[in-house]
């Protein structure tokens, strides 16, 4: 049995309740050095421990891959990739665009995922068909937007420091021939492309708990998201995701001219 | 007689019922062509005619400098200095960062400001003696926050192409030594270090619309904001923030080393 929406939401409720309450408390960097831990480290640990006690009680037989708790069971048939709090350097500036991913796999394929960002109350859910916003604009089915031109396109990475090397100059290939390029969103931006508000979404090095959770989203609201190889996206790395299938082909071919 | 925080509500709310209908309006890219107007320019201008017709409701003898419909008696000794959008690239891209800057001169010195953010709900005041925060943390005095070395600061700037020539070197002199360095917040940048959340903004290019609203938010929370020079930063140009006197001191030497 696969969980529903409510299981979903009770994940995100209990991560919320550990990172919200967290988030803008503003310990000084000058008396930073007396805390044993700093604010999102503790919301991170405590959000994944709460959600893993939860799939741990509903779903026993499931594998889980999170980010501070290590993995269980990889080579089970359901596998849940976690991310408490995806983005942390947002989290420590202050900056509402970081979320908790949660993701669930299928013999390795992301199949079920959500997204939740507790201080603007948005929170992205894909069920498998289709792919859910509830949050200021009301409650939607969303759909990624048309855009074929790269001229046309927006396209957001979380830091031209993030590529060096070869994947440097793949990457501006790329970059040099968008209409707008922004930086500094982690997984706000792939829940925009989702949303059909941007074209295009571009990182590398990334850990299979950075994007497991919002490959379905992307996928179920029609946009198509893979490695720059054009293979699965599930275990991470470089990944490209485009709102529209036309782009997302145009953007391989030239990542990988 | 000085306007007080109820009619600076009343412009925001005004300039809120334009830009918050607009956001997220997702007019895909295909269509856009066939609109004579994209949402952010419509917003931009409904958003400054109305603020504009309050002003000139309550203070006809006010002068007004606004990014859209120009200027207006800019010798008179109050002067509204008005950005329905700042942030425009924010807007279109669906990342709830940009915000409307409303500031009031007096001499040419910024004396009040605000900064509203619709879609999170956040709005910063400063009345002349302090910065008060309304939003989903509730409503505080906001203060900025000590931080005295640069080593742990972060530091917050909208490109990185923002940067040419000996402008680039300098502020890369400064962007090496900082603890976290993040891109593309415009106006939300500033409110982040009026809150104590980040230590120092550093932009170039600004104009006087760019920063007059932001300029009381930041003084009358702690921090000091100036031009590179050290000199007031009313005008515009190239502009730096600190929450911390002590470190906008230590950076303005490093930039005018």
């Amino acid at each position: 049995m696969l969980p529903d929406r409510d299981f979903f939401d009770r994940l995100a409720d209990a991560a919320r309740a550990e990172t919200l309450p967290r988030f803008r408390t503003g310990i000084s960097v000058a008396n930073k050095e007396a805390a044993s831990f700093d604010p999102v480290t503790e919301g991170d640990r405590a959000a994944e421990a709460a959600i893993r006690a939860l799939i741990g009680q509903a779903f026993p037989e499931h594998g889980i891959l999170g980010e501070e708790y290590g993995s269980v069971g990889l080579d089970r048939e359901h596998v849940w990739v976690i991310d408490p709090i995806d983005g942390t350097r947002a989290f420590i500036s202050g900056l509402p665009v970081w979320g908790t991913l949660i993701g669930l796999y299928r013999n390795g394929e992301a199949i079920m995922g959500l997204m939740d960002q507790p201080f603007t109350g948005e929170r992205y859910f894909a069920d498998g068909h289709r792919t859910i916003y509830r949050g200021p604009e009301g409650e939607k089915t969303l759909a990624t937007r048309a855009c074929d031109a790269l001229s046309e396109a927006i396209m957001f990475t979380t830091s031209p420091h993030l590529f060096s090397g070869d994947i440097k100059r793949r990457f501006d290939n790329v970059e040099s021939r968008v209409r707008l390029s922004r930086y500094g969103c982690d997984c706000y931006a792939f829940a925009l492309l989702a949303g059909g508000h941007i074209d295009l979404v571009i990182e590398a090095g990334l850990k299979p708990y950075d994007v497991g959770g919002l490959i379905p989203l992307i996928e179920q609201a029609g946009g198509v998201i893979t490695n720059w190889a054009g293979g699965p996206a599930e275990m991470g790395g470089e990944v490209i995701a485009a709102g529209d299938p036309a782009l997302h082909a145009q953007v391989l071919e030239i990542l990988n001219a």
